[in-house]
């Protein structure tokens, strides 16, 4: 099997297993397939989904724009020269130190979150003899997820100003008033691995109703609605994602036919995906380490392989009860089917990987395993749990093979213990 | 508020914000709790909940034993002089590499989990001229967690070999005939967050069942019975755990009956508290930077209060659903108590740390929370969840205060990441 031209046994002979593979060519041409479906309007890449500075400087030469929502996440993206003006700055609860940051690089957007900030947004601004460019976060009552979503007035979640409560008002008209923020629009978003676009049209005629609103309150139309992210991509067979062009046709039609009703001016849209960019362009590749037969129920049998990786490094199957598929990768094989359940090799019986796949019978120690689909969500949360260093992040394509993250070692682990104070230092003792 | 004796605020001052506290004196009292309660016994510390180097140096000096359920732990272990004959190695996909080392070390014991492991334990120990001191890990089909337990002939997890589908007597006899292994006994580990003893008294039944039918097929009686860990600790006021003295009470009564009524000669026991041991001693400090009410359904305010860490330092509450409390930590206040939600600062609405927790209307961005019980499970599942840097991890007590992992950086973060290739090399290009 290959993976953007390279076969994964070298793979693994050369970046050692487990490891993550980062196929560039996939990456660049999803990037390139939102910027050209969605031209005209801003699509930003949401760096929590998955960066670090080699994905930074792909998404800034693809021509993106970039959302990140910490302050380290910004200092990896201005350390590769990304054009601050192209950031947007997410979080619920941005420090000062975060906030300064933002400002004195000159970030393109800010995105307020709650009262508090709007105060030091603009008291910082200021200070920096800025102009600080805000869109207000709103949550419009609409959580999406999969095939389903539910629309209601309130939403009991951490982010933004509720619009029913006239939060979100309140918070249009003070940064409207503050003296160093140029208030710009607003952001919704409404939920994550997202097939359909009929959320999105309760959102975007909510949000937009808020532009009519302030407008009739302050005589000033907003210019800007970014819709945030969550386009749903298929970890397995089950799913079928939209594509960015069928996407774009659905969400301008909602917007443009919203901003009709409404008799509202010129509008520029934006957009967030992130997963829908790296999640495909992800694969995890794996060494099988133990099959083993257990008998669950009436003699049935279930095949626990075992590999050498788990919930240190996809911790997605354990936290959100993510479905993925693997596939017996190093070799080719005839034999029958049968019923298999992925796990890690971690200590805590919900290590697990992919519930339930159908690998081939022969599958054994030293088979190698693909999991594709985790270029999102995987490496971004990964842990070293019971001391399990992260794998390395290899990029693959065209453009020639190249770690991006090199693999971890004990001794990077051991780079913030401190150590033992006292007696007891054996030879061993570093 | 005193921690170990030492202020919050002043933690908070040294050490920044969030930053997690190991109160050594509460460790080490309940480590000596459980070895004097446990006289006779052997009792592992189970690593997995949190180890580093200066805690396996406190576990050494406390006279217990140590179990790793890695190479990695292994390594550290070592790293500090611990004594490798009181160490047992687990894993249910232990690596070639990670045997190799667990045998070049002489650790004490081997717990196998797999039947692919006991050629490659027997093999391994061969080539060192060794003899690997060996458990067997069984699934007796009783799976306890909090109040309740099920017993049923099978466990569908990937750990151990089954009793009831006769793996588990085979790999007995297995381990008995392979030159290079020293078989000692059985392993049997029954779930997490128990309070009572009546799961065990059920595993040990069927444990103990085995080690009868392996005598009267080898005429050889085992010497060894692990119970594992599992014992549960009060993270709110609603759990009542057992103490030390009260769980031997019940554990030895039920292994000393059933050891009678098999008409069993002589048993060693051993059980794997972690999280009984850390658990408590370990407590997250936070800075709150927002604080929002947010009206959640008929007009009732849920208060969101949002502090400076979150999932990447404690990723319990949205993996596992697991209760905390919060306390008011850096100041008094006589302010009527509110319903409260305490959040993290991730970019993720699942980004909560305490679901629940009444705290006082006066709460302001600046104060401080403290959430106890973060000892076990937090800091050894944290990630870098949106380039999240790791908090330090603090001991205090009456021995000082000293880091024992010190704050991650930005430059740790980076420090694995390869940097773009290409022409943008903006001024600010590390």
């Amino acid at each position: 099997m290959l993976i953007g031209g390279s076969r994964v046994q070298s793979l693994i002979e050369r970046f050692g297993s487990p490891v993550h593979i980062i196929d560039e060519d996939e990456f660049r041409s999803r990037a390139r397939a939102f910027a050209t479906s969605f031209a005209g309007w801003t699509v930003y890449y949401a760096g929590k989904a998955f960066v670090n500075r080699t994905i930074a400087r792909w998404v800034d030469e693809e021509g993106l724009s970039l959302d990140v929502c910490s302050g380290n996440e910004l200092a990896v993206a201005l350390s590769t020269g990304f054009p601050p003006e192209r950031i947007a700055m997410h979080g619920n609860n941005k420090s000062i130190a975060e906030l300064s940051a933002a400002i004195e690089a000159g970030v393109g957007r800010i995105v307020v979150d709650c009262v508090e900030e709007i105060d030091r947004v603009d008291d910082l601004a200021g200070r920096y003899g800025r102009e600080a460019a805000v869109l207000v976060r709103v949550t419009t009552g609409v959580e999406a997820h999969t095939h389903d979503y539910i629309a209601t007035a309130h939403e009991d979640q951490k982010f933004g100003f509720s619009l029913q409560s006239g939060q979100a008002l309140d918070a249009l008209l003070a940064c409207h008033a503050a003296p160093h923020i140029r208030l710009l629009g607003v952001h919704s978003h409404i939920g994550s691995q997202i097939f359909d676009t009929e959320g999105f049209a309760v959102a975007a005629r909510r949000a937009l109703g808020l532009i009519h609103e302030f407008r009739a309150r302050t005589g000033t139309q907003l210019e800007e609605v970014n819709l945030g992210g969550g386009f749903g991509i298929a970890y397995t067979a089950q799913d079928a994602p939209l594509s960015p062009s069928d996407l774009h046709r659905g969400l301008s039609q909602i917007v443009e036919q919203v901003r009709t009703d409404l008799d509202l001016g010129p509008l520029r849209y934006a957009i967030e995906p992130g997963r829908a960019i790296v999640g495909p362009a992800g694969v995890a590749l794996y060494t099988v380490g133990v099959v083993k037969p257990v008998i669950v129920d009436r003699g049935s049998v279930r095949t626990y392989v075992a590999v050498d990786g788990g919930m240190s490094d996809n911790v997605r199957t354990a936290l959100y009860h993510a479905d993925y598929t693997a596939i017996l990768a190093g070799r080719p094989s005839h034999a029958e089917p049968k019923l298999a359940r992925v796990v890690g090799k971690h200590c805590e019986s919900g290590d697990i990987l992919v519930r339930d796949v159908y690998l081939p019978a022969d599958l054994r120690p030293g088979d190698i395993l693909a999991v594709p689909g985790v270029g999102a969500y995987a490496r971004a949360l990964s842990s070293n749990y019971n001391h399990a260093a992260r794998p390395a992040v290899i990029a693959v394509g065209s453009a020639g093979v190249r770690p991006i993250l090199r693999r971890e070692t004990l001794d990077d682990l051991l780079a913030l213990d401190m150590g033992p104070t006292g007696p007891r230092t054996g030879q061993s003792d570093r």
